[in-house]
């Protein structure tokens, strides 16, 4: 299955329309092409509905939001619904400001996102925000652990019930989880959070997958968590042979992406499905 | 020539005005100090002015535009006019919007400009904009091919008597033109578009070249396109060597430029005049 | 002192709100990340109180200043001086437009520094605009050598008292001062002048120092200066083991920060006191 995503994405090379903060930016720009996908990124309101019009997926990224930009995402995930486009948010640092969250709500109430990606505490900020969370214990939350694994995945099925999005709760074990169906995946190294944009870019490669796999978004959506965390363990292996830091780190994670096939996917992500 | 051209931007070392995208700045930056220019960039339209009279050369690439941006750069445009400084237009993604579109011919108006560089598709709804675009067909110009090598060149030339600009029109076979002469180059390397920002770091490169050599632009904007060819060549000659993957080619683009001379530059050049 | 002002700061790991400029901020949150810290960037009016309140120090870097982030910059330093953070100011290109002086002046009116620093004009700029600068010869500063060293240490001694704030000034040779004490740095290399940003990602290092060591915020600039040069000279001598250019350079750089540890430090440092 993975595979057949994974070359879908390569050969159909969507263009992506990444409202984006600008620290990562180019990372997200680069890893895009690295995957397959083609990235244009533009955040005024004045030309992201046209913008968005061209492209085949929009990735909502609110890392640096701002008045301007803000109104753009909203504008931009109006219309990539009307057309039918996945459309993906990285609600990164919601709860950090007031600012992050009212923003996070107010998408989540105007916009139907395909997935929405977050670290552990970003996802339970979303929810506290997406209608009542009966039956979903929020403060479980810290941290995804095998002791925890059972209430974290009937967490995640229950927000995207709600949301009617898939659930990627990123970090040591990764939950990917529509209504019905979760993924985990344990793949990925811990240098991974030792530079900025391993989330960033993950959620433009998921918004990638799904633009290449509109009909399994779930599973396009762990494919680019399993292709992500593979990214990391090989870039991994480059910094022990180099005696690396974390900037050979970086590269060694784009070079991954850009030269990750299929095959080698589906023969290294390791993942569970309950 | 070429060489005399290279060691001129090495030794002044120009300082060029960049108003440009946030996806590529950090390249365009990087890639400057490579090549032997200095990079500042600044687009809040309170300083630009100031700015720009104290570099000598403006590089003006609408990639992330906004509302701000756009009248930051008529109002360095005007001004670097009026100061004798080379001002580059890169019209990311003209045609993609409503909103790039009109800038780009509001700016077309404005501004005279010393070098418009884009691909054929950016150059095509460029040449729309600027007056009537008789006996020039704009329906061939998808991508320069040796089979429509000779339309192109005449109508870059006719592009260019039209706009009083240089134009360089850039791709897998590159095209330098003013009125009357064009030259061809066939150096860089199909990589060069798998990474994010080879056309922004050659616009400013050219850009820098123009404004250490502003008698002979047209030489210089080829010199550039010349010289971050042969960049593009060694670097996917640095990825072979060590299997790597398109941010090692990144980081071995701006190490090739950081390292051009003179002399490689010319012997490595794959140019014709016509 | 530099081996235990390092050690708090790979064990503390602080949280350092950065309002910076778009050209290196992936390279600053990239340092931070390196270097023990954590970064976070936000320059909306309406959440930088927000922010700056989770974080435990503030770096304020001007380099693409704009009408909004002013703003954010006076919000966010005035809420950091409440609380108690340390502040850094990086005057990138003061002196340069008539936004960025009167921005400068405007922000050392409002907030109380912590660190202010930059290279030797900038440094002189900032002087020109805190108040009467008697005693101290502005015009020595053009770049500090040993034949104007002991002049240096003066006036920047003198800048700090007038400011309140340890004043480094970075180059060739650094210094850092406060009003009774100096340290004269010998570490780094020419080269970092050939990538951007090596100023800027120190400004934002000498910021998780600071915050990691609030009671030593002379000491924990000086070590933060020896430790950027430091790596400076790793990443030169990566250089010539590969042959590389100016990206390896940077990629050498930040791979070195994230393998410095305080032994290291302190050995490497050249550093004398006066």
């Amino acid at each position: 299955m993975f595979e057949v995503i994974w070359e879908n994405l390569r050969t159909k090379n969507p263009l992506v329309h990444c409202i984006t903060n600008y620290v990562t930016v180019n990372d997200c720009a680069n890893i895009l092409l690295a995957c397959g996908g083609s990235p244009i990124m533009a955040d005024d309101a004045a030309e992201v509905e046209d913008i968005t019009s061209i492209c085949s997926g929009l990735n909502i990224n609110i890392g640096t939001l701002n008045v301007g930009t803000v109104e753009s995402m909203g504008k931009a995930g109006k219309r990539a619904n009307k057309l039918g486009h996945p459309v993906v948010l990285d609600p990164v640092g919601v709860g950090a400001s007031a600012l992050r969250t009212r923003t996070t709500f107010d998408l989540l109430e105007q916009i139907q996102f395909t997935v929405i990606r977050g670290n552990s505490s970003e996802i339970k900020t979303v929810a506290q925000g997406s209608g009542t969370t009966k039956g979903v214990d929020a403060n479980i939350m810290d941290a995804t652990t095998d002791d925890n694994l059972d209430k974290v995945i009937l967490y995640a099925k229950a927000l995207s019930q709600k949301t009617g999005a898939v659930i990627a709760i990123t970090g040591a074990i990764d939950i990917v989880a529509d209504s019905n169906k979760a993924y985990v995946i344990r793949n990925g190294h811990p240098m991974m959070s030792k530079i900025t944009g391993t989330g960033c870019m993950l959620s433009a490669v998921i918004a990638a997958a799904c633009a290449a796999n509109p009909e399994h978004v779930l599973d396009a959506t762990a494919t680019a968590v399993c292709a992500m965390g593979l990214c990391g363990e090989a870039a991994y292996q480059k910094v022990l042979e180099t005696n690396g830091g974390t900037a050979t780190f970086r590269v060694a994670l784009i070079d991954a992406m850009s030269q990750l096939d299929g095959k080698t996917l589906e023969r290294g992500a390791n993942i569970e499905s309950r």
